[in-house]
């Protein structure tokens, strides 16, 4: 088949779930080294991360410098039986390619290798730099021995990204109908509240804290945190888990434990999300205790901006659609590159299938995704 | 030392955690046996139980019936090194007797057979009918095959009780100074409240059980179910243990579940507590679903019962304490006589340590507490 076939089930085949990286680090490293790129294998914690670079002056904070961000890493296939084909297995049916990873991401991972080799065959005096970026921490709990500690690394060095392609799969039904010029930040918490332990018979001897927060909890639910903006929807609040009790029916528990989460646009701030939040629970009366983790900021490339612009016109131009511009969904390691300055941009295969059983990418979006990495490589830093 | 004293040091030596028995019901059925009581041992499932009656015409239905109703069985010691003396060793210090059930309730059952000992061989003639009711499954979770199923055999052969003194430990300070004369009903039930699973970065196409349930929750915390009567305090309501959540951080959960648990007076009943909790449900449109449990209904002796007054006036002449009249605490196994038709009232020694490390009961108590019941079969039997 493909160069990028090719790869792309080479990749699959390497049981890479986080932090693994099965080898597909140093399959890659190896292949641009020998095009001229300059590799740097950054190992944090159990954390394997890969930088290679090309151009005339390949140094940190040479620019402008274009960088594709992917990880290779991939979420467990869950039991392997309930697959219909094995998930390590790579396998081709009714035009698609299955297998665990296929669309996140390692069809785009492939695909940006791919259009790298192919730019700097075609145009090995280019201006600028390009750069390829990737981790095997993406999928994991915590995230942060990758991309967080790349960007510490990048600002101890000097280096500097001016804009930056993530290939996480955007696309709704068809390839290049969505691309995310944002995403909303999250924040969480683990929130405490107390109460007095006793005997349901005699509740005027104890406090019940899931009766306390009761209140608090509806007016949380209700509250309306922001309007959103042009770019971004509505500030989101939920509580993701709920647990007071001892398991016993006739004793009142001494606390209560919730995990909450907001997921916020650029119309609020972390900071007075934490405060809005603490007001409430504090006008409520309640004796509690919030842990904070503030786990991405949001970003926005404006409208606008350069690499927005040249995206959109490569999918119009190559796939013949006028792509959507969300800030919808997760995060993505682009928030921890946007904050270095640089313009991000999302763009991959269509999302429908990632994290389930039978994960597929459709072979024509494997096969023209490759074209459109090149295209973007060519008008930004040949033009 | 004392009859009583011997009697419940060596029921206490007797390791009887709910549902074994550990040899007391024999032992007692075998005593009262001698005297001419007519014994019957009900067995149901694992647990034993001991009816033992006494009189002229000594028949099921040959009233009237006094009975005496207490259960052998108690609770875990907990780790035993934490014990001043070991828990299943009687120790007498500081003018106590120290072990697990010395109050809850071996005190009072040996104290309850003493007095019967006496009573009869003093009147062997008296009027009516004596009896002694005792279970081994007072402690457990369930008190499916004690005093519930004993009630059942009641009515299959017509047994009839007119009168039942508990045993249970009433007083506050000191002897006397408390008997209880109805216990609230206890209505518990099993919420379940369902939403749709989702990604907390997609709330619109999730439905938070958690947020669907606040403001239907704080309602019926702050409900008022009623105000209560002259004999009870007001109908209280409790969530005793809230989950929900998957323990993953950005996943909205599909479904809630809570254990709620109504004590409450005969100023509500359990079919109107059982509407009026649905109704605040269903009005605030969740999916739900509610599997009722009700575990005891309330019973009240009413002011100027004969039971009621007899034992008033011998708390007055024999402890020179007027008695406060209670309906609080948790359920007793009266919840299972008083439906039957019969007057129960509660009488027993200081609870301050039952079911804690170190449980005791004061040696003047234990030796008073005969006197108490067998003046109590006196004035009602020989007047």
């Amino acid at each position: 088949m493909s160069d990028v076939f090719d790869l792309a089930t080479n990749l699959i085949r390497r049981r890479s779930v986080t932090p693994e990286d099965a080898g597909c680090l140093p399959l890659i490293g190896d292949r641009l080294s020998r095009l001229g790129f300059r590799i740097e294998a950054l190992r944090y914690g159990e954390v394997d991360n890969l930088w290679a670079t090309h151009g005339a002056h390949n140094a940190p904070g040479q620019g402008p410098l274009l960088v594709f961000l992917g990880h290779i890493d991939v979420v467990p296939s869950g039991p392997e039986d309930t697959w219909q084909s094995p998930p390590f297995e790579p396998s081709v049916r009714d035009g698609r390619l299955y297998g665990r990873g296929t669309a996140d991401m390692k069809g785009s991972v492939a695909a940006m290798v791919v259009a790298l080799e192919r730019f700097v065959a075609a145009h090995p005096d280019h201006a600028g730099r390009v750069g390829l970026l990737l981790t095997s921490d993406e999928e994991g709990p915590t995230n942060l021995d990758g991309v967080r500690r790349v960007a510490d690394h990048f600002r101890a060095t000097g280096e500097r990204i001016d804009w930056c392609v993530v290939g996480e799969p955007s696309a709704k039904d068809k390839l290049g109908d969505l691309i995310r010029v944002g995403r909303r930040g999250s924040l969480s918490a683990t929130l405490t509240v107390r109460g007095v332990q006793g005997h349901v018979a005699y509740p005027e001897k104890a406090l019940n804290p899931i009766h306390a927060f009761a209140p608090a909890l509806a007016k949380l639910a209700a509250e309306r945190w922001d309007s959103g903006n042009a770019d971004f929807p509505p500030t989101s609040f939920q509580v993701s888990n709920l647990n007071a009790g001892t398991g016993a029916s006739n004793v009142i528990p001494g606390s209560l434990t919730a995990l909450i989460n907001f997921r916020y646009s650029t119309a609020s701030t972390a900071a007075d999300l934490r405060e809005r939040a603490e007001a409430i629970l504090s006008r409520h009366g309640l004796d509690y205790t919030l842990e904070w983790n503030l786990s991405g900021e949001p970003f926005l490339t404006q409208a606008g901006g350069h690499l927005r612009e040249v995206v959109v016109s490569v999918c119009r131009d190559l796939c013949g659609l006028d792509p959507e511009q969300s800030t919808g969904g997760g995060t993505s390691d682009g928030r921890f590159i946007a904050p270095l300055g640089a313009e991000v941009v999302e763009l991959g295969p269509v999302n429908a299938t990632i994290h389930k059983v039978d994960e597929c990418i459709e072979l024509t979006q494997l096969e023209r995704l490759p074209d459109l990495y090149q295209a973007i490589c060519e008008r930004m830093l040949l033009s």
